[in-house]
């Protein structure tokens, strides 16, 4: 996997976390293709970036959600525009932590060149 | 994706859910590549294919699974030797269902040309 592909998973990575923390959650769901579906623990899978982004709103303000960090574990390239990613995250409020866990993202290298968050499932770590 | 692939896939699968269901969780570990990666939800990623049968053998015995149920959402093919997949799954013990949520997996084609699981995450649908 080249450089020049990891860099820009990272930069995309990056922009969804600081829209996250400026409270911008329609400029992080941009990170989403407009057909992404997200499988969050507790409730069905949602597709399409509006919803995508009305979950996050929701979440953020449901949990109390301040900041989101990712970390990169894996990352495979998987032909020309697809790319797969294991990470692990940690959500946190005002107080401190709220949970940490891991995730898998497939990429999708979208019509505009810029790689997206095609599907993203994740579960807690912590029993 | 060509109807073969798909087909390899769904025979993978349904011989991990007879497998399991038989009680040979080691038979049904044959489904995961050598070094592949489950990322369980309560537990911390694990590693390589004698770790996941351990994990499986582990939760049918705490949670009393006897048998898993898989459902394709939709498969897309990656390159020659790789696919993502969405999926339901559900987990039934004696007294009916245990739990039921939603999958990613990474398939692979490893060396002797069997699909594998090389990636494994879930998470419940339930609140």
């Amino acid at each position: 996997m080249i450089d020049s592909v990891k860099e820009a998973l990272a930069r995309a990575s990056a922009r969804f976390v600081e829209r996250f923390y400026a409270g911008d959650i329609a400029g992080a769901a941009e990170v989403y293709t407009e057909d992404a579906r997200i499988l969050p623990p507790g409730a069905d899978m949602i597709t399409g970036k509006p919803a995508i982004a009305e979950f996050w709103a929701g979440a953020a303000e449901a949990f109390g959600i301040k900041s989101i960090t990712l970390e990169t574990v894996v990352v495979e390239q998987q032909g020309a525009d697809s790319a797969c990613e294991i990470g692990r995250f940690s959500l946190s409020g005002e107080e401190g932590m709220l949970d940490q866990g891991k995730y898998v993202v497939v990429w999708k290298r979208d019509a505009d060149g810029e790689w997206r968050w095609d599907w993203d499932i994740w579960n807690s770590s912590q029993s």
